[in-house]
C-alpha cells in the first residue's frame, strides 16, 4: 500500500522500542515524519525524539496536531494498553473529550485501538500498519539461525499454528507454548513475556506439573487481526525469556510478526542456542470452511 | 456400568478430597472398599483411612496388594501430577521397577495416569472412575444457586464450552474464563485455581490489561476425556478463587464434573453471590464433524 508522499507520516507512539526503529526506518528512506507520544506509554526515547507529547484520552488535542500536521499517513505504533495513572495526570483532558471517549472506554485493549482508528479514519486520515511503512521490519519466511528445529519440534510448531488458527475466530491466542504434542500455555492479555514465565514456573523442580523438555514458543497475528492496531513482535527479551522457560525455539508467522531489532534478536538466539523459523503457515482448512470464500 | 460386587472396590488415591468423600459415598451405600494412598499425594485425612501407603512408582508392590485385595473395581482418584521428592523417598522402590516405568515416564500429567489404567487393565482389572460408584458426585443440569446468568454471561458461556470443545482434539483447556465475547484466559497444566489467579491478576490497578467487570469460569472434561483418569471437578476453594478473579459465576459441564462438597459449594457460591450453573453442553457441530461418526 502506498501511503502517499503528500505529507509526513504521523507515528503514534506508546510503548516499547517500535516507534523509535520505525522513525530510524523512514529516515533512512528519507521519508518525512512527525511523531506524537503518548504520555505515560511511551519510552524516554521515544518521548526525546517526538513532536508532541498527548495524554492517550485527548483526542481534540490529537486531532488539532494532526490537522496540522496534514500527513499523509497516519500509524500507531507501540502498546497502549490500560492507560496508567500518568496517562490522566491532565484530567481536564478527559473531561473535555467525555462524549467521544465513553464509547471507547468500555472496550478491551484491542477494540480500544481498533476504535481509534475507525475515529481517525471518519476524519479523513489515511491510517496505516507500520509493517506497510517499514516492511524490513517483519521478518522473511526461513530458518534466521544457527539452530535449527528437529522433527518434534516441527511437529509442535504445526500443532501451535493450527490450534492459534482454531482460536483467531474467538479473538484469543495471539502465542502459545508447546512441547511435543502438548500444548502448554495459549496467551491471553497477560501477553507472551508472562506467558513464557508461566511455562518456565511449570519446570521447577517442585512444580505439581510434569513437563517434558523443550518446546516451541509460536508466535502470529490471529488471522483476520487488524495490524494496524497491533502487530505481533519479538526481540532480544523474548529470546532470553523463552530460554528460560526451557525452550528450544520460537517460530513466528512470516508477514505477520515484528522482529525487534532483528540483528541483536538473532545473535541472541545464537547465542543461547535456540533457533527462531519465520515460517509461512498454510491455510488451515477448518478455519477456511467456516470463514467461507 | 456395573463394578461388579463380589471384592471390595480398591480405591487407589492420590491428592485432594475426592478419595475420602468417596469412600464416604461407599460406606453409605454399604460397599466393601480398600483404599491405597500414594505416598507423597494423599491428604493426611486419606492417609488416615488408607490400608496402605505405596511409592506411586512401587508398580510391584501395587500389583502384589491388588492381588491379595482381589477388588472388583480398581479405581484411581485426586491427582498426581509430577511425584514429589516423597514420592521417590524409597527410591529401592523406583530401582526395581525401572523396566515397567521408563516408558509411563517419559509423558505427561493424563499420559501417565492413562498408562497406569492400561497397566491394571492388561493385568486383568476392571478400572472405573469415581463418578460410576457414586454418580451423586456429578452435578446434575440446571442452576444450582440463588444467583443465575444474565443474558451476557449466558453468551460468555456459550463461548466457553465451545471453545474447550475446539481445543478438545488437542488435548487442552479443561477450562477457560470468558468475559462478555472476550477469551480472558485458557487453563494448561498450571490448573484451575493457578488460572484464576492469573484473571485476578488482571483487575489489580496497576495492570496493564484491561479487563470488564465480571466474566464466567466455565469447566468441563475434554470431549474423549477418560473420566477414569481426571474428572475434573469444583469446590468450595473454586469459589472463593472465582470471587477473587471478579468473576460473577461459574459453568460446568453436567455429567462431566465433579462437584465436592456439593452442599459446602454450593453455601459458599451464594454467600458470596456467584452462581453456578451445570449445563449439559450441546453437541459442537465443528467438533463433531472431524470425529467423523
Amino acid at each position: 500500500m502506498s501511503a502517499g508522499e503528500a505529507g509526513p507520516v504521523a507515528i503514534m507512539a506508546g510503548s516499547g522500542q517500535l516507534p523509535v526503529l520505525l522513525s530510524d526506518s523512514l529516515r533512512r528512506e528519507g521519508r518525512d515524519y512527525r511523531m506524537l507520544a503518548f504520555r505515560g506509554f511511551a519510552a524516554p526515547e521515544t518521548r526525546e525524539r517526538a513532536d508532541q507529547v498527548v495524554d492517550l484520552l485527548d483526542l481534540q488535542r490529537m486531532t488539532r496536531i494532526l490537522d496540522e500536521w496534514r500527513p499523509s499517513a497516519v500509524t500507531f505504533v507501540g502498546a497502549v494498553g490500560r492507560p496508567r495513572p500518568s496517562a490522566f495526570l491532565n484530567t481536564i483532558a478527559a473531561l473535555r473529550n467525555r462524549r467521544e471517549l465513553a464509547p471507547l472506554m468500555a472496550k478491551g485493549d484491542d477494540s480500544l485501538l481498533r476504535s481509534a482508528v475507525a475515529f481517525f479514519e471518519e476524519r479523513g486520515y489515511l491510517v496505516v500498519g507500520a509493517h506497510e511503512l517499514a516492511p524490513e521490519l517483519l521478518a522473511a519466511p526461513g530458518l534466521l539461525t544457527r539452530a535449527a528445529p528437529g522433527g518434534m519440534e516441527s511437529r509442535a510448531i504445526e500443532i501451535g499454528f493450527a490450534t492459534l488458527a482454531d482460536l483467531a475466530p474467538r479473538d484469543m491466542g495471539q502465542a502459545c507454548v508447546v512441547t511435543g504434542e502438548r500444548i502448554l500455555a495459549i496467551e491471553g492479555p497477560e501477553g507472551t513475556d508472562s506467558m513464557l514465565s508461566r511455562v518456565r514456573s511449570f519446570r521447577r523442580p517442585w512444580s505439581r506439573v510434569r513437563v517434558d523438555a523443550g518446546g516451541v514458543l509460536v508466535k502470529t497475528a490471529k488471522r483476520g487481526q487488524d495490524l494496524r492496531v497491533d502487530l505481533p513482535a519479538i526481540g532480544p527479551r523474548t529470546i532470553v525469556n523463552a530460554r528460560r522457560a526451557g525452550l528450544s525455539g520460537i517460530a513466528i508467522g512470516s508477514g505477520a510478526t515484528l522482529v525487534l531489532g532483528q540483528e541483536r534478536t538473532i545473535a541472541t538466539a545464537d547465542r543461547l542456542g535456540l533457533f527462531v523459523v519465520a515460517v509461512a503457515p498454510r491455510r488451515d482448512a477448518r478455519a477456511d470452511a467456516e470463514e467461507g470464500p
